[in-house]
């Protein structure tokens, strides 16, 4: 099948979808229609521009938070302003919020006209929202939420949710989040409690015990949130300022999102990449972050090479030792990138903590000693038949057990300092760790070699 | 504070929540006794099996559920197989199967006896869910569900659901599954919508459109699932078999398990770590696991020794190639790393396909040519400085840009291609990058060295 073909039946399955969705008997979830409307995007501009001027706002933003941030950023990019913000205006204000913002990263003026289109109410949503720093729960909480006063009956506030469904501004609804005339916040009963009771009764009335207590401060770290709904099974959250008013909440696709994108971090900086700094769009910024790292490592490398340096007249009397050196090297820093990773992820997942310290360092040395034990024995033998010198295989042998020992106990051990130092133990450990296997495996080798061999 | 009196103060709390339970006031999360009870575990065995004793079944079923899977172990392991059997079956279905799963990894026959003291029905469920494959999908559901008859007015299956409820049988309920007399999977409703239509209705009565109708089936695999509840933002699923009956449900506590389960893995694997065998218990069986992406990797180091085997002659004549010879290596595989790294996961998380290779390939070799350039300035002037031989900071630097590139290429085309004939673009492909970048950065140095210099 060609392109063009391709491209005329995505078109007129959109066209199709978009007029069920008119109807009200569309039944696919926005996110397959954002897959179409990705696979789309090889197409000539004002072809795709006005299949995007087709798509009702509604849909469309429904659309434009199932795809990924930079699909988003190239899509609002070729419609105009006044779609945009109609499109913002249908989403939910954590999702509105965030659309703005990354629109404001790329073009501030564009994210300005966007927000003088919108009715006062959103706009200043927006702006509370954005006025959150990065890492805080406020930034991440959707204002929709629904709230129940404590005097009212279940059936008032029944009838206000069925509106508010209806007209589309509340979905995923778990809780009724529970406020006293001055907006305090309560708690929280889950609907799969509320169900039960009758509608006549109060609030008031209801049993205490159903009461969820359950709360986040809009200024603390969004980190913590993932663990409160990990520990204690939460689908949703409220949100609260210290004066103890219901803001709004976190619901689990929040949660999902950012443990993955914790995920990625721990795992970008284990490999000495930044998150941040990979998801801009310019290739050059990208590369300048990746230089830092590549510059430690230029450092620790040069290091290495002056622990070499001390012994040219080793190696220049036996050149044996410089074809070999790279081993032992090369064997120290993947065990203990090994070790680095297990121990890195497991503090991480809440398995180590410092007070296991002394466990966790006695059983990577174990690991480490018959690792460097077994592989000691392996290069030895091949060192000693590669180049026919018996001692030059012990010499090996020797450094390769030093090296993974000291590469099982360094590998635990500097991931838990820079925990006990409050530093991200993903952060500059895989650096550190690769410094000391370089010195430890090029030193012990070598330094061997010109005691035993010389 | 001496260990004596804080085991005395836990105990004391410990007790205190017991009997608050016991009385149905107790407003402290299962959890947070977990984490009491694991703080614990140094005191005398004798003490500790006292306390356990003390702990309701019921209880004791939810703060196990709560724990590590070790520390699960080391406790099933001092109660006795009646105890055992008692918290089982007060557990939801997946993790009592879960459970007995475990202990039977490591004493079939302990497994067996705790088995045969359940009651017929509690044994059933828990073969059927252990008799699925680990990864198939069937073998995380939950059986515990509100399934309601489409026959059936909504008040007759409230009154179940608060039955099942006091009986603590049903919790985290978000849908209604529904049903025909057949148990024919129908579809679900979420009780935001169910909670808002008047109770004298029978299923059947309802309007279409509140009906969700996704599944997931039982023998497929479970990863899938994943993707599911992200992609159309689920809280639970239904699992029906191939015949469509509903057989139990998935909800988005697993989902959050095996999405950290699976980020665990990727991050293991690209570290040369099996995420199962970590898991064991045995130090030995750790090791050996370690000791084959070790014995890999070690192949590979001497093939990069063999490279330079190749050139002891030009090394013998200078010896400060072998001094700075380990740089270029290591630069090399420090950015195929982050290449490698950042293409595994945005493959990952679906931020790149197969049809975006091309783009991605020429970002790397982009990013790396410029850092190549980069480094290739630094590390030339460094090297013409150190040894006062301008070829040689000629030499080093052109293959530092080779290296980087080919770094930046090789980081990005591995997991490509491994994706394309179906392998996990994380397993191996560490292994793979370095032995390219040890190869190709111990040979262009060299080789060039040996054309340029001698």
């Amino acid at each position: 099948m060609d392109q063009t073909q391709i491209v005329l039946e995505l078109n007129t399955k959109l066209i199709s979808i978009i007029e069920d969705y008119k109807k009200g008997i569309s039944d696919i979830h926005p996110f397959d229609i954002a897959k179409d409307l990705q696979d789309l995007r090889d197409i000539e501009i004002n072809e795709y521009k006005n299949i995007c001027k087709k798509i009702p706002s509604d849909l469309f933003a429904q659309i434009l938070v199932n795809m990924p941030t930079y699909i988003q950023e190239e899509i609002t990019n070729i419609i105009s302003e006044k779609k945009v913000a109609k499109v913002t205006s249908s989403m939910d204000s954590d999702d509105a919020s965030m659309l703005i913002y990354n629109i404001s990263q790329k073009d501030e003026d564009a994210a300005q006209t966007v927000l003088s289109k919108l009715n006062d109410e959103d706009k200043q949503i927006i702006e509370e929202l954005n006025a959150y720093e990065e890492e805080q729960a406020g930034a991440f909480m959707q204002k929709e939420l629904f709230s129940v006063n404590i005097n009212e009956t279940i059936d008032t506030a029944l009838k206000r949710l069925k509106k508010e469904k209806d007209l589309n501004i509340l979905h995923d609804i778990f809780h009724a989040f529970l406020t006293d005339d001055e907006n305090n916040y309560l708690g929280s009963i889950g609907l799969e409690e509320l169900i039960l009771f009758e509608r006549t009764q109060t609030f008031k009335e209801l049993p205490k015990d159903i009461i969820e207590h359950y709360s986040f401060n809009d200024k603390e770290e969004i980190d913590e949130v993932v663990s409160m709904f990990t520990n204690y099974n939460l689908n949703a959250l409220a949100i609260i300022n210290s004066d103890n008013k219901l803001l709004g909440r976190v619901t689990h696709d929040d949660v999902r999102n950012l443990m993955q994108e914790q995920d990625t971090k721990q795992l970008y900086s284990l490999a000495g990449v930044s998150d941040k700094a990979e998801e801009e769009e310019s290739i050059f910024k990208i590369g300048k972050n990746r230089a830092f790292w590549l510059s430690i490592n230029l450092i620790t490398a040069i290091l290495a090479s002056i622990v070499i340096g001390l012994f040219d007249a080793t190696i220049q009397s036996l050149v044996a030792l410089a074809v070999l050196m790279p081993i032992v090297a090369s064997m120290g820093g993947n065990a203990g990138t090994q070790t680095l990773t297990v121990t890195v992820r497991q503090m991480a997942l809440g398995s180590i903590e410092y007070d296991d310290a002394k466990k966790t360092i006695i059983k990577e040395v174990i690991i480490s000693l018959v690792n460097g034990l077994l592989f000691a024995f392996v290069i030895g033998v091949i060192a000693y038949f590669w180049f026919n010198i018996p001692l030059l295989g012990i010499v090996i042998a020797i450094s390769m057990i030093i090296n993974l020992v000291s590469a099982g106990f360094f590998g635990a051990v500097i991931p838990l300092v820079l925990e006990k130092l409050d530093i991200d133990p993903a952060i500059g450990s895989t650096v550190i760790l690769t410094t000391v296997t370089d010195i430890v495996g090029f030193f012990s080798f070598l330094g061997l070699a010109t005691i035993i061999l010389l």
